[in-house]
């Protein structure tokens, strides 16, 4: 299985690309799976600490391409990364970080391989695709890549006290994870301060709480309402726990 | 074919989880398709409306994993469907109960069976997909239902009289066929009264109308513009056939 | 490979429909792409530049389903068209007719069947829906066309100096080829002119530029923010090469 990761956008010409380049590849019943092409543009934390937090939920073997890359084009590298089984090919700007240092065992290699034709915007489907492609055919890509000790930007395992992702509904998803945030706190943010509740139902109507999220993470939310907009709330907002 | 009709959004974190639970169970080869992911935020009663009136065009056997779920978390039932050869996967709170009031042939299970790993707010993933797998694959889980007389709550067969989702190129699609309706009519919404055209090509620029569209329904639209701007339209909206 | 390019929107009740009918006729195996369904609402000509400029990277024998379709329901005729050994289904209202003349090789034929059921509004799902799936088997439908010297409508394989697409990020591409363009030139759109920068790395913060984008266009764009925003852009612009 594939499994898509970027802040491409679902109705724009960039995931069309990369599919056509893995699918040219790929036997047939290989699975690509769109998991996230709205992560906050170009907000490599968030998309790091989402990433962590979603792929849990996906088979072992699974090939990630993960692709949120402002510096495309310049000297940042690529890079393949194996944590727990799973794999992961993108750019090593911190997006697979998070991942990296909280898996038990990780081997990660830096991707020398240019092709012929690369775009100076899109390596996501000249780099990535391919070797995305290779990898979830069984044929590692030896000849392409060198073995290095680890990432080169890396942002750590901690939890990152800060809004992630604003879903459709706006719920906003933390870096927090709920199991390390006690039932009887507050959740701060901006000038607010949200009670936990367990479900939405139970929640009185239009009032912003915290809860624990289907992933395990803290977060923030109202019944029937939008809590982004009832809050004015932001990717990269700080959030805090009250005892 | 598994047909997917939620209001998670086609672009956020929930559908994903749902493909990659339902990857896992089914066969090489079965179609998972994305129905809608749209239907208005918590919405019951227009996404009833809506599936029964898009489920026509898919074939014999498709399974419906339907989620429109305010209340998840709560008491009430999750249900298994079979109407007029179709299945359906989905909470008990009137979602399905349209498509069942106009099927000739139906029958219901209560979903009894909980999994080990149950969250809150997500049985879309955790519950429902398990299952609509195992009815894909041609093993319905006997084991995890118990067979009801019907659902319990029930919205009924009869046409809903009311905007029930309003598309991208801003028409709104309302829950009257307009089999029942006289060309001759006018339809009421708001404070204004559209009369018929057949095709978007024979209306005057600008100028709002109702026509049959393509599943059927009643549908208020203007050529080349959005009628849902131009009238003020929101989901719920009452509208009326005038002769 | 059937690539899908329409204005139906990726999260509306259209897409499906018409994957339901391919899947209908296609064998086990066959993948539906979709390429975009964000083309500019009822906009022909900046989608007729843009499949030409997307259809590259599609591997040959691929059938384009290309519906963007304001008129449909009048007497506007539906062709196919086979250009440079790929196949291209869908109105004959210029929208094919960039791909066609800017081909080697090209074959055109008028669709003469209409099916049974008919809706005024979808010929996407109700006549070219069938006809790809047909092609695409290798059956080609030779009972329901009539061979055509040409398409009707013919934009020509000129560049467009307009903008074609606003992407998410709120970078606007345009019909110009950037290998038609010096990079010394500045590009004028409304009352700006932006130079050229090699990749968004390079240039300031919140300063407008000109860039290749990876499919080979002049794209005008924004280091880290939305040039469409920044500079009121909308879909149809002219721009202008000032060397």
């Amino acid at each position: 299985m594939i499994v898509l990761f970027t802040d491409f956008g679902a109705d724009d010409i960039y995931v069309a690309q990369i599919k056509a380049t893995l699918l040219e590849r790929l036997p047939q019943g290989t699975h690509i799976v769109d998991l996230l092409h709205s992560v906050s543009n170009y907000h490599i934390r968030a998309g790091a600490h989402l990433l962590a937090a979603l792929q849990d939920r996906f088979p072992t073997a699974s090939v990630f391409l993960a692709v949120v890359d402002p510096d495309v084009g310049t000297d940042r590298d690529a890079v393949i990364l194996q944590a727990d089984g799973k794999w992961y090919v993108g750019p090593d700007n911190g997006l697979l970080s998070v991942v990296a240092a909280r898996a038990a065992e990780t081997q990660v290699w830096r991707i020398t391989w240019r092709p012929e034709m690369l775009s100076a915007s899109f390596h996501g489907r000249d780099v990535f695709a391919p070797l995305a492609a290779s990898i979830a055919n069984g044929a590692f890509p030896a000849d392409k890549v060198e073995k290095i000790r680890a990432l080169q930007v890396r942002l750590g395992s901690e939890d990152l006290p800060e809004v992630i992702h604003a879903d459709h509904y706006g719920n906003a998803l933390t870096g927090l994870h709920a199991r390390h945030v006690p039932q009887s706190a507050m959740i701060a943010v901006r000038d607010r301060r949200l009670p936990y509740v367990r479900t939405f139902a139970e929640a009185p109507a239009n009032r912003a709480f915290w809860y624990e999220n289907s992933v395990g993470l803290v977060e923030l939310a109202a019944n029937r309402t939008s809590a982004v907009r009832l809050l004015g709330i932001e990717i990269g907002d700080s959030v805090r726990a009250i005892a």
